[in-house]
């Protein structure tokens, strides 16, 4: 706990409870690296993904990766302004999903909100898959059980955020500061030893050729515009992420909307500035990338050679601090940590998105109101388990896992941007003040821009990357779909069966016959006997099962050694069963009297193991359940805590010493809200 | 459905409910089958055994199988004039459980149900894989999927029983005797054309050699001593299922006692028939097997030849009958029957085991009182999971599972004799009457000789079959008897934990307080408030966690509306949890009036889908486990029966519908016994 405690502080800081963080408002230079992480942390790979994809067509191809990553940037441009109108319009910090539900229905709230949640799962997959690429260039071991290293990696995120870890500004900073420090460093003292010094820096695959995949050799017609559309679509990874200050303008320092637009903009012309610099360092290095899922290879003097797989970043750190080994090492790790930064921040949007979803009822309404720590700890879970299966069926290939990924964040791009101009519209049907007007109508052209850049992405994307893997992250997403969908349906269908009318509120049972289960007579037994006199009920008995012949003898002789002052019924069993002629007494009692309600107190064995669980109250349980099925009966549990209980209660205060302490804050804050909102 | 009636019908005879079986007394003729299946059909497997070991040191070896077959006669001659004793002086139909219990303690006791458990799972593996084995020689498909043959089978008989299939006497006698009649109409038509016809008979591995594995060649010493005991050992398993008529004493005609120990006799009488005939054939035909999990092999004319396994039961029949197919396939049927038929008689004994221990508290209670039902149910898939699993580790192979299999059999004989011995020796201590005495005297002379014979065969099977699988057995068991033990340490604990004193009846609490969980305004939380209202406790009042400030409003709203007539309070709740907060309020109540208890009522959605149970009374579950560990507080869960609850029930009602026409009988008896036992 130490370690992981120290691991935790370096990474993400000291943890802030809920309350203090609303009352912390992050200054620009804080929110950037808060907010900032997961989209900064794509420029480590679509650069790569841009040019191993054109490496299919071999040599001749290299060249449009210039041109491929000005038009990311492009997007790039259009998509960071049309989210600074979102920024202005949904100061709460709605982001997408609440967009696309206030303005253009639950419908496509749900399409975003399922786009989002396997674009979550996606983020960790690939983020902790390309940390692990790039630790390769320090960790040759590393090679050949990507897999697994990404799997544990993963694990580690989750035991992290299942202890409890939640994003908190300060230290957030170092990292995402540290990267990019190292890779403008990087870039500008590359560009500077090439153009300054004149030293020719040549990558450690600039002497190799490409040979390019079969198909690919004459490189000409449509499958060269097909090619480029893919290499687009992968480098539109740079992306994902940007979407992310949107939902975190409450957070900001006033005035919020306009900080975080600049903040907004700012992440723009860094993410644009790092992708370019990349790109251009690349091609004056002569670096080069192979797709091995393509099937594009490396040839030296016409020979086919078998060169390990570095990533762009390890390779240009690598040759640009040729003689500065530090640099190399700085580049590397900066790279790696915000890149599981990234992934933690997935971690952490994941379960909040659920639970908003849960409060929409789209999701186990108890992931909401359960409580956070439980609600969280499911999508922690669940998001580590899905990320996990994806990084050990692909081997943490960044190449084959990106064929999955930028289709959920186009997905919910294009319909935020629509759901923005139908803002517009709106408010424009009611705005009379021309100003007003005017910068809603400017508003509302940039978010045309954007559904229109977004809208043919997306287009793009989905046709040149649907048959390699889309198509799989299109079924998730449907599947989410559907069966949050049906669950709505399911809450909605059950809230109108149990809406109020005029006369619930005063259909009274008449009396209350309470029934005590009795299996023994010791202390429990008693317990709940006791227990049911105090409750005053009309009328009171023990009932006990008549399973074997001398042991309901002994039973009756303790009953009435221990004058108890309640009558025991004894019910023959012919079959030798508990629960079937209990139910049945139960039932006779209700149908000689309609009106009441009966009660059955069953005493419980509170144990400390779940094993000593399986050896009590099976019966209890199991009579439970069926007495549920009928109208008017109520079940009491009458809990006796034997010894081994304490074990329970102990090991939860180990496991989890923060919830008992703020259990005591609890008390003194329930106090004075209690003073404060009694209302009677 | 339709079709495993008609295949239980066949097999086991109608239903009888366990009322009317203690009203039918069995004649001998009825109570053979019924109690004979598991002995006798061992005789299929058994000369088997005996053939294939031996032959591991060649053809000369094979000639002592019938020296063989006469030791495992006189050993089951001397077990049978055991339980003769047995059955004489435990009419009750204890078994050895209770011999050994009542005799020599819980844990000779305890040792012997460890080795019966494990038996039963034995007997159903190795009964299953016989019977799959057998029926190779009319299915040559079966070759090479014995294992999932056998699991196939297993799952058949579990679904039977799962069904509830009870054993019963009249359809029993068809298979059994059927066996009997086939396997006595072979030997005898087989002798009757060798030696009264003078027909030369030759099985079909007459004309081929046994090459002995390796080691073996030189037939002499220590190592035939050894081959020799293991032969026996295997031979033994003909011996198991004899003690299952010392089970049966109540259910035969009187006078019981007599009349079961001829049966018994009569049993051993015909199994040594049948092992004798069996063998005398198999030598006389020069039926040869190998021992394929061994290493010796056919060879024919000095070259190795690879010929298909048959059963000596296939192969005899094959040769007695080559002039009359039918004969033929009656053999290899009734074979296949009673093997089967044998393996489901474990599935009845299993549970009923499990119960007894149930009641002794060596397993968890809830399967002696829970219901015949559901304890037998429970039973029934833990006895078919390890037969499956035995079966597909061993790929259904007699050979290799026998290894394991008659070591628990003779640890439980070897026990009882030594507990029957102690039986006469107790009971001579008081007996005066010089004829009983003289017969006591006798009956210990005869146990004596039972454990004398019955423990040296135990030390032969684990010295010749240790590291050949005993070992396996021998483990199983030792687990078994640990963790039975620890469960009734666990009880005996817990008993002396809640034993009642003087003062419990007299605890009575000074008043209850009612707290009733609201989370919304609708028909189930009206009904909570409703019944919490009628039982009249001291204090009633309503309480909600304010979770979300707007919903809460809303709530607020909503019970001013509905004037319900008990306060609604609303607890604060800093960190959007509902269970701490909630959980602080009870321990405040609790600790401003330590004498009162309180009672939460939580009102809870029945629904009639797994599915829909996840999308519901979750908080209301984990605010119920966390209370019981308070303290002076009940939960009292007040069901609402959503619509689709309906499905819950109709599907229970299709699944069993005996069980609720049987619930409908139980409510008159249960009136009858209310009348004449009603104590007050």
């Amino acid at each position: 706990m130490k370690v992981t405690d120290l691991v935790k502080r370096l990474l993400v800081g000291r943890k802030l409870a809920s309350a203090q963080l609303g009352e912390t408002l992050l200054p620009k230079r804080i929110a950037l690296p808060v907010f900032a992480s997961d989209a900064l942390s794509s420029v480590a790979y679509a650069p790569d993904e841009i040019l191993l994809t054109l490496s299919l067509a071999g040599m001749a191809a290299l060249s449009f990766s210039w041109e491929i990553a000005m038009a990311v940037a492009v997007v790039m441009l259009i998509v960071v302004m049309s989210y600074r109108q979102t920024v202005h319009a949904y100061p709460s910090g709605g982001g997408d999903y609440e967009v696309a539900t206030v303005n253009l229905g639950p419908t496509a709230g749900l399409t975003v909100a399922s786009a989002l949640l396997v674009d979550y799962v996606l983020t960790v997959a690939v983020s902790v898959s390309s940390g692990i690429q790039n630790a390769k260039a320090m960790i040759p071991f590393l090679q050949g059980n990507e897999g697994i290293a990404a799997a544990v990696v993963i694990l580690l995120l989750m035991a992290m955020n299942l202890r409890g870890v939640r994003e908190s500004g300060a230290l957030f900073a170092i990292p995402t500061y540290g990267f990019m420090i190292a890779v403008l460093g990087m870039t500008g003292w590359g560009l500077f030893r090439i153009f300054v010094l004149g030293e020719p820096l040549m990558a450690p695959t600039a002497d190799l050729e490409i040979a390019p995949a079969p198909g690919y050799e004459t490189f000409s017609g449509i499958l060269v515009i097909v090619l480029l559309a893919r290499a687009f679509s992968s480098g539109c990874a740079a992306l994902t992420g940007v979407e992310a200050i949107s939902n975190g303008v409450p957070a900001f320092r006033k005035p919020k909307s306009r900080n975080a637009a600049a903040t907004l903009a700012l992440l723009g012309g860094i993410s644009i500035t790092m992708l370019a610099g990349i790109v251009a360092l690349a091609n004056l290095t002569g670096l080069k990338l192979i797709d091995e899922t393509g099937g594009s290879y490396f040839v030296q003097d016409g020979v086919p050679v078998d060169v390990p797989h570095e990533t762009a970043m390890g390779q240009l750190a690598r040759t640009v601090f040729d003689n500065f080994q530090l640099g190399f090492v700085v580049v590397i790790i900066a790279t790696m940590v915000i890149l599981f930064l990234a992934a933690n921040t997935a971690f952490n949007g994941f379960p909040v998105l659920g639970s908003i979803l849960a409060r929409d009822g789209f999701l186990p309404r108890a992931l909401h109101t359960r409580g956070d720590r439980l609600a969280y700890s499911n999508g922690i879970i669940a998001l580590a388990v899905a990320a996990i299966a994806l990084v050990l069926a692909f081997n943490a290939s960044v190449t084959a896992l990106i064929q999955l990924y930028v289709v959920g964040v186009f997905v919910s791009f294009t319909v935020s941007q629509l759901g923005m101009m139908r803002h517009w519209t709106r408010h424009l049907r009611t705005e009379r003040d021309p100003r007003h007007r005017g910068r809603m109508i400017r508003s509302r052209a940039i978010n045309a821009v954007g559904l229109t850049a977004t809208g043919v992405v997306l287009v793009i994307v989905l046709a040149s990357k649907f048959i390699y893997g889309a198509y799989l992250a299109v079924a998730a997403m449907a599947v989410m779909f559907i069966v949050m969908r049906s669950i709505r349906t399911h809450y909605d269908r059950v809230s109108r069966e149990v809406a109020v009318s005029a006369t619930d509120a005063r259909m009274l049972p008449s009396r209350v016959r309470a029934v005590v289960l009795v299996s023994e007579v010791n202390k429990p037994t008693m317990r709940a006997v006791n227990f049911a006199r105090a409750t005053r009920a009309s009328t009171i008995e023990a009932v006990t099962v008549a399973v074997d012949e001398d042991e309901v003898r002994r039973i009756v002789q303790e009953w009435e050694a221990q004058d108890v002052g309640v009558p025991l019924k004894v019910i023959a069993s012919p079959y030798r069963e508990v629960v079937e002629p209990f139910l049945n007494y139960v039932r006779g009692l209700r149908s000689d009297n309609p009106r009441d309600v009966v009660c059955v107190y069953i005493p419980e064995y509170i144990v400390g193991h779940w094993w000593e669980q399986l050896l009590h109250n099976q019966t209890g349980l199991i009579l439970k359940a069926r007495l549920n099925f009928m109208q008017g009966v109520m079940t009491t549990s009458v809990p006796y805590q034997l010894a081994s209980s304490r074990y329970a209660i102990a090991r939860a205060k180990r496991d989890s010493p923060a919830a008992w302490r703020h259990s005591g804050q609890g008390d003194v804050r329930m106090g004075q809200a209690l003073d404060g909102r009694k209302r009677e």
